[in-house]
């Protein structure tokens, strides 16, 4: 089976033009079948400021009322992941972008109202890699941004590390995949201040000490259990680390095991 | 070759969500290889307004600035295409969004600033069906937004008329081509007011008559111009009416011949 790269990056990229820019430049280079996943960065909350729509996070995710979703739409499925494919396609990698609704990639289920309402939140169903698998094996590089659909006609808004682990599970079948998670950090630490404090091997033997002790919390938590989960259903390798990791295997970063 | 449908939607179907909604549970019954191409509406005006961006329009075409461009790509390429490729789903019609970035498909070549500067407005220099096709002989219908690209990493903003006749262009080298365009009005009428007054056939001979007498004008010319366009350049059959005419030959409407 071939060896496939899916990377996610997230708002520390994509929040400045010239960061984003000089990250796909490289990624475009990279050799292989790849695909991107990337968050919605700051951007959207910017433009419900200057709508006025109301921003409410609930630990640490947005609640997707109308307006919301409507807004996250046009930014993340339209400003950032065209911008995205047309820079990709500016250094000759030919991509395509998706939501979960294109190719009925994604489809998820809005999440119950209880005990917490996020509004058009959607938590993954099923993941169909038909078609991507078709545009990658015709050396097309998906694009995937945070939002999916039910299959009945409505958007959600879905977490995009979850997107990434649930695309690379859909593609092991067809494929060797390797998830990347890119960061700020060059990994995950167990002194938030100290970038060389790199905990460079986690399974889920001492990510249960890890969490016991507190090194390992909040924001985190979730990022991993999306790297367990993914590794638990068949991905092949899963890493943690800034984007030179995708380009310098070697590079001291944060690989998990189960 | 199989015969493939081209059908390009413009505002007065797009503004109202019933008359979409309505609209594409019937489009995706239509059975064999077909396209859809979309024009904005009235969204990117509304938006333009809330957000205090100026909206500049000359001879009926959009002036194109950055906040503009910014603006279109999140109406044109976020909302309404990821919307019509949700509600696509909900009827069992497998489609994928597309701008001409996406799959490299349309490249284009921003328009001189003189005689007039019309901003980030794109002519169309290149269509690479490639993509497209591959998704088209997967039984997924491409949905084209309004936005092309130059392929230095510019969005550009097109004409839809122009898009769907250049992707009819593309396409015919692999099908058979048939070009639809969908009005409010069931054709083009000799007396706008009567809708009964619908000229039945357009050639290249009458068409130059009908200009010089008056009675084509304004913003029908660019939309014919475009229909003699994509019959010079091998596409097989171009109607014009209301959407009536996709699922119903038979109806009277307007057919171009050169």
């Amino acid at each position: 089976m071939k060896t496939i790269k899916i990377v996610k990056i997230g708002g520390n990229i994509i929040n400045d033009e010239k960061t984003l820019n000089n990250f796909l430049a490289k990624f475009a280079q990279l050799k292989g079948p790849k695909v991107l996943v990337h968050g919605g960065g700051k951007l959207a909350s910017e433009l419900a400021s200057q709508l006025n729509i109301p921003v409410t996070m609930i630990e640490g995710r947005r609640v997707t009322d109308t307006q919301t979703l409507d807004l996250i739409t046009m930014v993340y499925a339209g400003k950032i992941n065209k911008q995205i494919v047309a820079q990709l396609q500016a250094h000759n990698a030919n991509a395509v972008g998706f939501t979960g609704a294109d190719g009925n990639t994604i489809i998820s289920t809005k999440r119950p109202a209880e005990p917490i309402d996020y509004g058009f939140a959607g938590d993954v169903v099923t993941v169909n890699p038909q078609i991507p698998t078709i545009l990658i094996n015709n050396e097309v590089t998906p694009v995937f941004c945070a939002i999916t659909h039910d299959a009945n006609g409505q958007l959600l808004n879905t977490n995009a590390d979850t997107i990434a682990s649930e695309i690379a599970i859909g593609l092991s079948a067809h494929f060797n995949t390797e998830l990347y998670y890119c960061l700020e950090k060059p990994g995950v630490l167990t002194d938030v201040d100290n970038n060389d404090s790199i905990i460079e091997h986690i399974n889920t033997k001492n990510y249960t000490q890890l969490k016991t002790n507190g090194v390992i919390f909040e924001g985190m938590l979730p990022k991993l259990d999306n790297c367990f989960h993914a590794l638990q259903h068949n991905v092949h390798k899963v890493h943690i680390g800034n984007t030179d990791i995708i380009f310098n295997p070697t590079i001291k970063h944060t690989a998990l095991t189960l």
